[in-house]
């Protein structure tokens, strides 16, 4: 937490001093939803859809945001600004507020909206041309007629735990599969797999979140005219694949050169896809970054 | 939020002073565990259960609890006293730490132990003669490959949702099945059904949480050789059922008067099973709390 620089309700806070009540709702039961996004050269990444999907999670949980996208803009460039770093990472929180103790809210509560700001998180090279050690964990991911993972939370527990069971195998990260034995996503990423060619991403009724980049690693990849598709797939087909990469909107893509027992390369070939799509995805960054107006 | 008393690590705080720092984990991503009681004149109902229980969540999502009981019980006799309530609710809050905002969390994070006393709730005499009115909702449970609802953890979005469906059919609260169709438990509390004077509840594996009521009442309903039995059952069981009851902490035995559309009764009959169970828990909770040693 050293570092960072915090908002809550429109008011700047160092670390230290950035405290919520017990009472909140986003601390008693996780009631609460977030966003998580960076800057490159004082640039917001994607920023609307950042926003759009915020609104999503809101309704996913029930939640009738009391925020306009110009209100929660106007609230992350004035923490920026006074953080006043070129490359930050930026977290955005709204909970359902504080309110008596019963799971049920009471219809006046006002919604708390939190920001936290760093600096964007650095990965080291040997993570994009190596890339990482996944594990698929036997922890399941939660299923979507309990609580859709869809909704970017408060409740991260069963990431958590999955993080922590991949973790014992020294792996980097977990990803998990539904009920069903379907591959669904990492703990904070989604994840893609190449065969013959063509490049495979589980499909979103397997229960998943939507990520950003994942929306729009699959817009550029259809503008280039390459053969992408969302498919229902097992571990089988992951084992069976020619390449693995995952995508996050902190990460980007990073490629991932084993599995659980499968190893897949030993340093990524330049002449690989997920290389080319590396390549692909920061030209269409570059070109947005150009055209934001999400600037502070 | 008025009317009550909080502590935090230690230190007594009035509920507006009552603050967690928003890098808590707690607060970020649910990563906490609680448990809730109520004392009758001072004394502490089933509470060595509670702690208990209190460790089974903290092993449940793969935290290695810094506290000992009689460390809890110190602090919540400590925030008793100075509350100075004779029958007092108290909920007993431990979250993995602050820590950087990272899923898997440091090693050397120091937990938090928080814990917030009101009045005992009160509940209105007709919700024990007549009862309350249940929605069975849509909203699945939690699945317990996923996030075991053994975990009275901080991650109480399912249960959120749960109630919030329940209420659109002006119910007093839900219960929920398993993706198995199999009835699991209300948001806060078990659910029973009595048919041809037999006992029923849902079998734990069925992905619920073990209450302490539930399992206090299976024991004084063995010893009272009544014939109780721990089943997989659906909703169709409910329906066809004689009498339906609720137990939780806080209510003890509550009558259901109806499920959905089901109605079992106006006004729950002397000779009924559920009102010699409530004499039958009564009683024992009697014995219970001139034997505790939990006094303030």
């Amino acid at each position: 937490m050293k570092g960072a620089l915090t908002l809550i309700n429109g008011n700047i806070y160092s670390p230290e001093e950035a405290k919520i009540s017990i009472f909140d709702r986003g601390f008693l039961f996780g009631d609460s939803i977030y966003e998580v996004t960076i800057s490159h050269d004082r640039k917001l990444l994607f920023f609307d859809e950042h926003l759009s999907r915020f609104q999503r999670s809101a309704k996913l949980i029930g939640l009738d945001l009391d925020f306009t996208k110009e209100i929660i803009t106007e609230n992350a460039i004035k923490l920026l600004q006074a953080f006043n770093e070129e490359n930050a990472y930026i977290r955005m929180i709204v909970t359902r507020g504080i309110d008596e103790i019963a799971l049920n809210p009471s219809n006046n509560i006002k919604q708390n909206l939190i920001m936290i700001t760093k600096k964007a998180p650095f990965y080291e090279s040997i993570l994009y041309d190596k890339g990482i050690y996944l594990n698929l964990v036997e922890r399941k991911r939660n299923d979507k007629e309990a609580l859709d993972p869809n909704a970017k939370s408060g409740n991260y527990l069963n990431n958590i735990l999955a993080i922590k069971e991949a973790k014992k195998s020294n792996a980097y990260d977990a990803i998990m599969e539904n009920q069903k034995g379907e591959v669904t996503e990492g703990t904070t990423f989604n994840i893609w797999f190449i065969k013959n060619k063509q490049i495979f991403t589980p499909h979103a009724k397997s229960g998943l979140l939507e990520g950003i980049t994942r929306a729009k690693l699959l817009e550029f990849c259809r503008n280039a005219k390459l053969d992408v598709q969302e498919v229902t797939c097992t571990k089988e087909d992951f084992y069976n694949a020619d390449e693995v990469f995952i995508t996050s909107s902190t990460k980007g893509i990073m490629p991932v050169y084993q599995l659980n027992s499968r190893v897949y390369h030993e340093k990524l070939s330049d002449n690989s896809i997920t290389k080319k799509l590396m390549n692909l995805y920061n030209e269409n960054v570059k070109v947005h970054l150009n055209e934001t107006p999400y600037i502070f």
